[in-house]
């Protein structure tokens, strides 16, 4: 996989999570602090693909750690229905790798003008959203080539990690250690590949998460859609029982991802469920009975060497179904939407 | 379909739909008005399943007509982190036929606790959900008995209308027109019949739709998954762009959901675009050329007529696939999250 630019950015996420550290780790918790202080009503998130599944984390960890109602923007109020929300008194974020996403920017503008505070979670320092936004958290990437965002999730999570602790007031050590988890996370690669090569055959599956487990099992989602080309569809457990859950007899794979914490037992529960309906189950978690091991991790860390487990698995799959994962079919690295 | 009791509540719909004007018309406005005279926050919804599907709309209903920033609640932070996000100057509103399912109750108890207003959209008086939230809104509907939810989506959409009227202050004259449109919905059964025979070979489809369209996408999707069996994922079509159109030229069919209004442009350029890539196209708008005409309506209200096309499509396609749609795989009628 030497010539692979994406696996080149995959393997380089440990060392992009240090270059966040090293240049923005004090920096950003303190941004947080700032925006905790003015005590704000709501936080809402603006975001697309990728970074729309950053920002359900971020929902979680401020929920969870901070005791936030976190509302995910609908772009389009903003931009077609040309009718913004009241947003006076809340905190705006907006994650976008390249800046560049018209409706994101058309969010961070509204709210600003009314008033909100404005961060923008982005790469591009010159980008149409770095100059919309009161603060600018650089991701420091130095620009990713591949069409699958990778470092650029990964990094995005690290830095709402880093501004949630500074909003609780606390410092998290845990955040030290989360490089060498991305390390540890490269591991899983021979298991993903042979495990990739057993379900290669596969044209759909469903993956399921619950908690902070939720957003991770989104983004693997659309990495197995992105590129292996496979159907594969995210579901939070306690959904899935309200309806998908007639799909799992139909034999396609499903995808459990337990992450260790309060959530991990319903996840568990709802995958023994399916076995017993006779779904081929693949389950990802830091056991040593996993299918796809993820490196033990406080559960609000997790999602970050869990994505890398993901994105392995997404690349050998694809590989595996003689798809390009450089080159996924028809899509553009970045989609300017309005 | 004389014998299908899932067939005989689609039909009762337009009469559902009147009855819960006739019973409440009047009060639920009122209700709408005494929260916007608290001037929230925000409003945050907790709901799962098609009810889930209802809080989007509400999301779209409250951001375009009433400048709200609406949060879809995640119960998990409630119940298994037990970390209520701080709702005191919010209005929380909970979406649940049976009203049974504990995380909703959760959240509505937290949020009342928290002196948040809170309002119960339900069939059952006799909830525990209607017990925990200060105002009740009755659907009406005695009780559904398919497991599919057919009735109580589009009453508890029309409720959310008629609450977001008097949230504005405003009497809406469309509203006493819906079960009208309801009525008119339901001329699409030979259309659907008929398409769904030359849709049965597909195990998988995509729904997309746009601001108001998108909760009817994801609606479909669901009916679609529940009662046929296809692995039918929904997607706002701003975020089909961003990686899911990788999948497009597999050759499994599309649905888009053009409904009238702004955000129809959007959905048409990309149904184009699928076409391009050879997608087997369904289109589902009021226009003459539509494969599934839904009835002309203001863009608010449409969704609850699209709704009752898609039921009779989903309906159909299980027929089509040798499914009983009264006896969907593996569904119980209550769910119960915790």
């Amino acid at each position: 996989m030497s010539e692979s630019e994406l696996a080149r950015e995959i393997f380089a996420q440990p060392e992009a999570l240090e270059r966040f550290r090293a240049q923005e780790g004090a920096r950003t918790p303190e941004l947080g602090a700032g925006l905790a202080a003015r005590r704000p009503a709501g936080v809402m998130i603006a975001a697309r693909g990728s970074s729309d599944h950053a920002a359900v984390y971020a929902k979680y960890l401020l929920g969870a750690r901070a005791a936030m109602p976190v509302a995910l923007a609908a772009p389009s109020l903003f931009t077609i229905y040309e009718r913004a929300p009241r947003l006076a008194s809340w905190v705006v974020l907006a994650i976008s790798q390249s800046g560049a996403s018209p409706d994101v920017v058309r969010v961070v503008a509204s709210a600003r003008e009314q008033g909100a505070a404005t961060v923008a979670f982005t790469d591009r320092l010159d980008s149409a959203l770095a100059a919309a936004a009161e603060h600018v958290v650089p991701l420091h990437l130095g620009g990713e080539r591949a069409v699958a965002a990778t470092g650029s999730f990964t990094t995005t999570l690290y830095a709402l990690g880093h501004l949630v602790a500074g909003f609780r007031g606390e410092e998290e050590l845990a955040l030290a250690r989360v490089p060498e988890l991305a390390s540890h996370a490269l591991a899983v690669q021979p298991a993903a590949r042979a495990l990739a090569s057993t379900l290669a055959e596969h044209a759909s599956c469903a993956v399921i998460g619950r908690g902070f487990g939720f957003p991770v099992a989104l983004e693997w989602a659309l990495k197995l859609k992105e590129l292996a080309g496979v159907f594969a569809e995210p579901f939070s457990a306690a959904d899935y029982r309200h309806g998908p859950i007639a799909l799992a007899s139909a034999g396609a794979p499903a995808i459990t991802i337990e992450l260790a914490g309060p959530a991990r037992g319903d996840v568990r529960r709802l995958g023994r469920e399916l076995l017993e309906r006779g779904a081929r189950l693949v389950r990802a978690s830091d056991e040593a009975s996993a299918d796809l091991r993820i490196p033990e991790a406080d559960e609000w860390l997790a999602p970050i060497p869990a994505a890398i487990v993901g994105q392995l698995f997404a690349f050998w799959l694809a590989r595996a179904r003689g798809r390009d994962p450089d080159f996924p079919a028809g899509l553009r690295k970045v989609t300017r939407t309005l």
